[in-house]
């Protein structure tokens, strides 16, 4: 009986150890457990605080849904920049998208996009010492660029320069300080088939540059010489796949091509302009990352967008490039997955269940209605669908009777009876049955 | 006998279960061990791997030091930016700089700032609700600039706004925009005593503002009306802390105050100024993160910096800023720690070490001296000493007859003998000690 004791002290130091075994197995699985002091659990939860309060915070938005709650009242969240409301006005802000439709998927694929960075990465300015071009431009971020363009088939990338921004938007702004004349010749005119994304008259004026300046409408645009057209496709804020409507010699062209993406409409065709931009607000939904790309073909032109990302932020934010490499990567890696949905088929059901929502509200509602689109083949996705983008009449309705706030047409040079709303989603779907 | 080898297997069980224990807690605390298939170690290659390459890669940049070797080449790396040289020119390029000097800090502090972000935080455009102003600001980096500031006593938060920027160059230009007149009365000059950072003027003039433009050496500024003067203390390139020169009534003053941390010089008094810009990357080391931030007195010209930043990137990094955020605390916690050197102490010592032997080889060589400083005490190291910053004549000597690129005193508004060097390190002493 004497080594009965013994062989179970034995036993009982393997269970022991087996399950501290079981403990540590987990805490690396999840990385957390809260409130202990190893690594892994200190590390973990200041970055997990910090961002769930921004991500499923405690609703004191300014903007407040009528049927949401919890995180979905975030979800449904389009703060219009520097304007705030009280919670108890009850308003729906539409004004302004954020991609928060796409936070569910990235909570079921866990932590394979899961990021660790230590203290002494990312220090220096510069990213990648081959890259005679852009030279902070991660390569991790250059590969999975490449391949998820080559995977989705939206954009041809063989022979073109990738330059990285702190989102399309100061892409925009490289492009157009690439491709304007830098002689005496006076602002070249920028020109976009209205109804255009409403912000970028403002940013193309807003420093009153004697280089480039808004020249409105495309469709109506007269004068001579060299100009700079805008095309973006599909359309910010219709959703119609568009072409230059100038085509005179002299135009230079942009493509913004942020939304065109399986998810949000057809892929009819792969992409192949001079200057293409891109962004990971639209493609992923990783909008607080502030990354965007652009596929150039001329090499001068990328050299002189370059140039300007360096007068302006010298650079762009290394640990954002990473986390956008590590995501693009994920979807690639959906999308050879036989078993389960990739992130595209995900996303466009998600906004598929919206739009068609909406539409059935608008079908009985005296109050607004939505557009008609022509359903194409998508290359990617194998089957015919029409785009599923936002547009609806009339702004002063849903703003005067229904506290929901949508951008007037009018900031897009459009007619003023059509409104763009910035996310469809299902708390605003819920409004709309509710107002029939 | 026979029981013998029970108790042995039992025992042989618990000693390979202490091993997996040990090489579970191993791998939790070093956070890599290789090729095994588990949650840490899938994420942390990716990571470690794409940010090695970056911060330890194989030193093809387009710098190459005489004397250094491995990571310490690329410590030494100073690139200028869209400019190469093959290796075997053997260059050292000083032209611009790279805080790898703080490297080793940070990788001695090991995994205290380490970050574990994952794919579903930070997709949101917005950081915090409750801040009327800088919506993009995270709360956690507000707390922490307030903190660090407050520590070290070198700028006044009470009262102030806080816009976050990507990196402070951006913030510069938040600033133009926000203090510019709007109205008709052209461009206002902005003014800057030289030698200047030389960035300045070509990032004023990039895209002919008709708000402001490059206006010249403050110390010869004329014009009569209304002008912005930029006042760099301690100033880029030489290190001098500077005040307004200027000094009329029409006069709007920018404080870019990137290097007025203790391990620059010394902190004589608690910076009061309208406008107020610092950066990570001086203060911290970390300039991959492209960090800056403004204090600001003057709540519309917050609004208005917010608002051109709105303009031109939608916002800053959410993931860089939570990095900032985290760095911050531990410079903070260092400060208050009585039994290890802090941050500022340590950064301190090492400039302060290079500092040293660029005198003393300037002292024994013809071919360029280093200007003296006066002493002063700094409120926060509670000691005297002068400033460690870096000029050197000159320009010419260097580059033709020793293979050195530094920037000419031409491109700051002075003197073509002066020149600026970027960084001041181990590698560049060893070669100048080589060539006295």
């Amino acid at each position: 009986m004497g080594k009965v004791p013994r062989i179970l002290s034995w036993r009982n130091m393997l269970v022991l150890s087996l399950a501290v075994n079981f403990s540590l197995i987990l805490r690396i699985l999840k990385g957390t457990d809260g409130g202990n002091s190893s690594y892994v659990v200190s590390i973990w939860p200041v970055v997990s605080n910090s961002l769930d309060r921004t991500v499923y915070g405690d609703s004191k938005w300014p903007v407040v849904s009528t049927t949401a709650s919890g995180s979905s009242s975030l979800s449904s969240a389009s703060c219009n920049y520097n304007e705030t409301q009280e919670d108890d006005e009850r308003i729906i802000n539409l004004k302004l998208g954020d991609p928060m439709v796409y936070e569910r998927y990235w909570q079921e694929m866990g932590h394979m996009t899961t990021m660790v960075i230590a203290g002494w990465q990312s220090l220096s300015y510069f990213s990648d010492n081959n890259n005679e071009l852009c030279w902070f431009l991660e390569p991790e971020l250059a590969k999975e660029i490449v391949r998820v363009h080559k995977v989705v088939g939206n954009a041809v990338t063989q022979d073109r320069y990738i330059v990285v921004g702190t989102g399309s938007t100061q892409l925009y702004q490289a492009a157009l300080y690439a491709l304007s004349p830098h002689d005496d010749s006076g602002p070249i005119n920028v020109v976009s088939a209205a109804p255009y994304y409403c912000s970028y008259p403002l940013i193309t004026d807003c420093l009153k540059s004697g280089l480039y300046r808004w020249g409105g409408d495309a469709k109506t645009y007269k004068e001579e010489g060299p100009y700079i057209e805008l095309v973006t496709s599909p359309n910010n804020p219709d959703g119609i796949l568009r072409e230059s409507v100038v085509n005179r010699s002299e135009g230079i062209l942009i493509h913004d091509l942020a939304y065109y993406w399986p998810q949000y409409t057809p892929i009819t065709s792969i992409a192949d302009h001079d200057v293409m931009l891109f962004t990971a607000s639209k493609s992923t939904g990783h909008a607080g990352m502030r990354i965007g790309w652009a596929l150039v073909k001329d090499k001068e032109t990328a050299k002189k967008m370059t140039e300007y990302i360096e007068l302006n932020t010298i650079g762009v934010s290394k640990v954002s490039q990473l986390r956008v490499a590590k995501v693009l990567k994920a979807v690639s890696d959906s999308c050879g997955n036989e078993t389960a949905k990739s992130f595209f088929e995900h996303s466009y059901d998600a906004m598929f269940e919206r739009w068609k929502l909406l539409k059935q509200a608008s079908k009985t509602s005296k109050g607004f209605t939505v557009p008609d689109f022509a359903s194409q083949r998508c290359n990617f996705l194998g089957k015919v669908f029409e785009p599923q983008p936002g547009i609806v009449d009339c702004e002063k309705f849903l703003r005067e009777k229904k506290n929901i706030l949508t951008k007037s047409g009018k900031y897009f040079g459009d007619d003023l009876s059509y409104v763009r709303y910035g996310n469809l989603n299902n708390a605003m779907i819920e409004t709309f049955n509710h107002l029939r």
